[in-house]
């Protein structure tokens, strides 16, 4: 006999509609490869009269989601609104407190809630899985916590806003200005309705976080990102780190030092070459290093309808199957409050000044990053029709603290048009 | 309480002693994400008194491996000796035939008697496990059975024997012969004892099978797949598919057809920016893509001491997690026995033709092509030396019946010195 597995769906965007239909169309290869008749019982979202494509009029209709969560008919809730607070907290705590499974594919959500939600999981016997909240269709959440449960982990690393991605891409490879290939991204319909969340890097942040507490056995702390955007970034530092061999990428970086925990999302020069280097466009990638296993690399669409719905469904399928794991994939209580460790290990770094174009300005600037123990591995000088100059160089490397303290004595030469860009080389 | 969990090691080369390492080294970060002590009972091997660098003395020895699979203190049996047949083979099914879970990195068993091995798993309440047995680290296993459960699989691809990867770089990077680079990987112990189970395909092409059972519920078969090695690529056809924007790799393909089941290990030419084509030296990749999903890559090392043995691990942590599938993903029994299906499919090919220094040859080349229905998108003829002038054609899209006619008409011209080499171009 067949076992049968009842969802209620809360929220009927690009991936619930997904999830909608790889059900309907899918449902007897589901049911062989679960062994599970996997149904619909219940959805709600915020319209009910909106035409989304499927035909859901076999399904109850729940204004509330968090009556929807509660329904005697629903085994699993799949949590599809979004927002870390709210309808979307509400109703997933309500579902938990039940009893019942979760799946979502909420980010923020488990960035901001995550030991608070895992502890309520664990009390109720319920599982609360997200794979669709990290880089889309890429069963990165899965390869970390199964895939290389024998490491220990090393480093974490991810480009995991698309939007961002394709900003770079097409500043680098159309020329365009920031303003102008965020204009364009924007038209297309990739940024969020506050783009902050992505281009500053809030969204790739809050995946970074939720990596980095599987990766460590840590509580997820959201706060304790570094977080810089990539609105800073220009064309020319394009260019020149192109012309040293480099790309730019908004890079999250997880690994734990023997300071503690130490998380950043930011721009980061990689190698051209490298795959983290090589990634055009919307695609997301995420690195996983681990003391065994070396690095593995994981590359796919990190959104869209197809790719979020196949994530969600894998989560669905795992639970089919009886494949139950605690959230962060260890007990609630085990995972550690680590301290959060500022990026204060030595990296290379790259700086573009702009120079006023006064006899010795150089010497000056090359004798504040002397005086404060950076030493200089490349310097170009480029052509400039105006009175600035460009300037860009890479220290050999270097601790955070003195570059910081290079950069605030940087101002007092007066020999600077603007503020100095520093940008981490990352090796990967 | 914490639950325990033992098991017994057979093969104690290079991966057996990464497994013994970690289980000694990582015994507590084990048990956090487990929940599980997981412990070793007893060990087999060839030789009892080799030095292995690590201590064996607190285990158990046994001899006979079939020994070690059935011992009262052995919840699971990790069969890490090699073959297909033979001791591997008794032991795995003794342990089995015993109810015990069964941990493996022996790509020949399961390719050869996957499903016979299935059958017996789930006869007797055993798991049979072998995240190891396919690209080393790289959890593949996990992403395409689980990972990606919500997707139909359209196509598998993968790079998947390093050693080849290797030759093929070596050949392109340092101009070396296919002997110089064959003797340099030799040396280097990349390659089996048989170096025709790497350079002919074979191990590569057990792979594959697993890869195509796990992601179109085919029962596993080997012997269906089509198998063509490296030993025939020169630095020649290198360096022209580079002219091309190509690189040449030894791909696994498996696609599900109207005609049945395409499985094929071969050299193909891929565009060299793409993934596949960015591959450099021993590491791994696999291209999975889902209705769903789309387009998913995974890189990793394929082969070493820490990579498999962190494969093995990941197996072992779920077996103690309580994440128990069937060998295939889906019960034994509703595996389907698919038809193989010839590459028939229409692809573009690159050949490459040794041309006599006749007047009229090439006339005599394009003629046969052309009575045969096949369109000529490029063709290419170098300076030479010699008498012979090497000429590349690349075809338009051609089905490969037309292809073999005419490659079957071909010496009939009386212009071509020696058999002319034809590559499919994969659309990755």
């Amino acid at each position: 006999m067949t076992k049968s597995l009842r969802l209620g769906i809360a929220g009927l965007g690009t991936v619930g509609v997904g999830v909608v239909k790889i059900i309907q169309r899918q449902a007897q290869l589901l049911s062989a490869r679960t062994g599970c008749a996997i149904t619909i019982s219940a959805v709600s979202a915020r319209s009910r009269d909106k035409d989304r494509g499927v035909n859901l009029t076999r399904y109850a209709w729940e204004d509330d989601p968090v009556a929807l969560a509660k329904r005697h008919d629903v085994d699993i809730f799949v949590e599809l609104m979004g927002g870390s607070d709210g309808p979307a907290k509400n109703a997933t705590e309500a579902a938990l407190a039940a009893g019942k499974d979760v799946v979502t594919a909420n980010k923020a959500l488990l960035a901001l809630h995550g030991q608070a939600l895992a502890e309520l999981a664990e009390k109720n016997g319920a599982c609360l899985r997200y794979e669709a909240a990290v880089a889309g269709g890429i069963p990165v959440i899965k390869a970390l916590t199964e895939g290389l449960a024998g490491n220990v982990i090393t480093r974490v690393m991810g480009v995991m806003n698309g939007s961002c991605n394709y900003i770079l891409t097409r500043m680098e490879n159309a020329g365009l200005t920031y303003q102008q290939a965020f204009d364009e991204a924007d038209g297309l319909g990739y940024l969020e309705a506050d783009p902050e969340l992505d281009v500053g890097g809030i969204d790739a942040a809050h995946k970074l976080a939720i990596l980095a507490a599987l990766a460590f056995g840590t509580r997820v702390n959201f706060d304790a990102v570094a977080l810089e955007g990539i609105g800073a970034i220009t064309i020319e530092d394009i260019n020149r780190a192109g012309d040293m061999g480099y790309k730019i990428k908004l890079l999250g970086v997880a690994q734990m030092t023997g300071r503690g925990l130490e998380q950043r999302m930011s721009p980061c020069l990689v190698p051209a070459t490298s795959p983290l280097g090589q990634l055009e466009g919307g695609t997301n990638m995420v690195v996983l290093e681990g003391d065994a296993v070396g690095q593995i690399v994981l590359r796919g669409a990190g959104a869209g309808e197809g790719p979020t719905a196949s994530a969600v469904m894998a989560d669905v399928c795992d639970l089919a199957r009886g494949l139950r794991l605690p959230t962060f994939g260890q007990s609630a209580d085990t995972l550690m409050a680590a301290p959060p460790a500022s990026a204060a290990g030595p990296a290379r770094y790259y700086l573009r000044l702009m120079l006023l174009d006064k006899p010795g300005a150089l010497a000056k600037v090359a004798t504040v990053l002397g005086n404060n123990g950076i030493s200089i591995d490349r310097m170009r000088q480029y052509d400039h029709p105006g009175d600035d100059a460009p300037v860009l160089i890479v220290t050999h490397k270097t601790a955070r603290p003195s570059l910081d303290a290079a950069l605030a004595d940087l101002p007092a030469t007066g020999v600077l048009h603007g503020d100095p860009v520093a940008l981490r080389i990352e090796d990967v």
